[in-house]
């Protein structure tokens, strides 16, 4: 396990690095690397010489307004960083010669394995984001607009522009403190809330014209099979976006997502209303997750999937009801 | 024109004031009812014995939670407050009487025709309710869970969750006071952004596969004929949400939608990023509106509509670029 420390010895070891590798876990999302970005400016406005960003996968181009260097090598890493990642399978498998030394960890999720050297774990944030910008200011650095831009995108993008669960009384105080600093809230709420590529508007089309209803309409499911995925090109990360969709149906307590693999197994999405427990009905089909967002993936055709993941979710209707 | 009022003094009248009816504007939406729910609430917490609140059309569903009683005559108006209602006209026929007699006016809209006897008017607050919050602080009485959550719903609808415009510094500070004072946020969040009726997805299905790209991409339509629209039983609030659709699609400038009347007329609603004027755009046909939000009303059949607002698109396209 990490040895644990607090933001005081987080800082000071930082003072202390040189040739400082940031890495952000695969798939990268805003807070991985709005905190990567963000710790990059601050770290270079102390007068490292020597910091850069590693992802094992590209960096949409929606984030380019963070302008952060990429590790291409440049210099040989002294001390390494993980931002926002929890456990070593999610760097992603062409970093590991730098994910198996990680000297620090700074996270937001319970969950996080302690792989790292040192862990600065606060569970209570709603991002890794929200850590960094504390960070940042016992660091005594000023908040430009792109340290802010940084900032801002991992809070506003782990809390849906602070709509979800996690919203808390903090990350509103954080945004004021981060538009004080001339973060560009219009702007980046345009790229990342407000802009919907042709591929995700393909797919949801689709999505929608295959939407079911169950148990009295207290279950939704869309599903997308390989070809229609295929036949939009669109990206991963858009169709995670669309997994909320179906819990979003007023009246609908359980909304479920499949989506076909290249494999031709089943992705299942689960998203819940409180009361209705989407982990236990995705742990006994093998997979897991939280209470109201959960996964697992099953394997044979379409009419197999449905035909599980529907009995587990009449399982824990009954339950609940 | 109205006489021009600072907080103090509404606050004096209003501690003056007895029988109080409080007004609304025509197709109620968050901010005009969380306005008026978080005056009632803090009237009666001053101790007003008779106060109301009045609108022209029925006040949905959803926003049962502001818990406040309406007024059916149970007693003899004396002083009429009207809560973020721009103009006369929107207050709706079935309530003329009182709106042509209204004391106050508390809005945030910089347009307000000053109809009213006395007007505050603050054009920098993000919504009307973020005004009623610092006449509230200003009486005063202490923010409830009831109180905040009327609060936060205006708030939060104006600006579409923190993420329009309009959303201010002031926004975010007042939302991380109103959550200190219990607005259960999480559950508000759910009803007013994550929830879809089944009619609304409906219609969005049959927009999407009426989905249009012209102008290489940089505008997108979408158009819903009378018939489309009542197959599905679709709300005219829903309806509404629709008309940003278009615009949201990456690379779109001008995002247009179309929806057919009971007339047979087309209502056009036009959607642009900065750059392009959507309200020079539907002046030249008729309407007007915003810098980036206009609408107009088209005569004749869909072919019609869509050439004559192509046509002008096009136009303030090729100015702009």
């Amino acid at each position: 396990m990490s040895e644990t420390l607090d933001l005081t010895e987080v800082l000071s070891r930082l003072l202390k690095a040189e040739q400082i590798l940031l890495l952000c876990h695969k798939n990268p999302d805003g807070d991985t690397l709005g905190s990567a970005g963000a710790l990059y400016h601050a770290l270079k406005k102390l007068g490292k010489t020597d910091v850069a960003v590693l992802c094992a996968d590209l960096i949409p181009q929606r984030y380019s307004y963070m302008n952060m260097e990429l590790f291409r090598g440049q210099f040989e890493p002294n001390y390494i960083v993980a931002v926002d990642v929890a456990s070593i399978q999610l760097f992603g498998d062409s970093v590991r010669e730098y994910a198996e030394r990680v000297d620090l960890c700074i996270d937001h999720h319970p969950s996080n394995s302690g792989y790292a050297d040192a862990l600065y774990l606060d569970g209570s944030a709603s991002a890794t984001a929200e850590i960094i910008y504390d960070l940042v200011c016992k660091m005594g650095v000023e908040i430009d607009t792109c340290l802010a831009d940084c900032l801002y995108t991992g809070i506003s993008t782990d809390t849906g522009c602070f709509q979800f669960g996690n919203t808390s009384i903090r990350c509103h105080e954080v945004a004021a403190k981060l538009m004080e600093a001339g973060a560009r809230v219009r702007e980046l709420n345009i790229i990342l809330f407000e802009t919907k590529s042709r591929a995700r508007l393909a797919i949801e089309s689709i999505a929608l014209s295959n939407l079911e209803y169950h148990f009295d309409d207290r279950c939704a499911m869309i599903y997308m099979t390989r070809e229609q995925i295929e036949s939009t090109g669109v990206e991963a990360s858009d169709l995670e976006g669309l997994t909320s969709l179906p819990r979003q149906i007023e009246g609908v307590e359980v909304g479920i997502t499949l989506r076909q693999l290249p494999s031709g197994s089943y992705k299942i999405s689960v998203r819940t209303l409180p009361g209705v427990d989407a982990c236990a009905i995705c742990t006994r089909l093998g997979g897991g997750g939280h209470e109201m967002a959960a996964g697992c993936e099953l394997m044979g055709g379409l009419d197999n999937a449905k035909q599980a993941i529907l009995a587990e979710v009449e399982r824990e209707l009954c339950k609940e009801s």
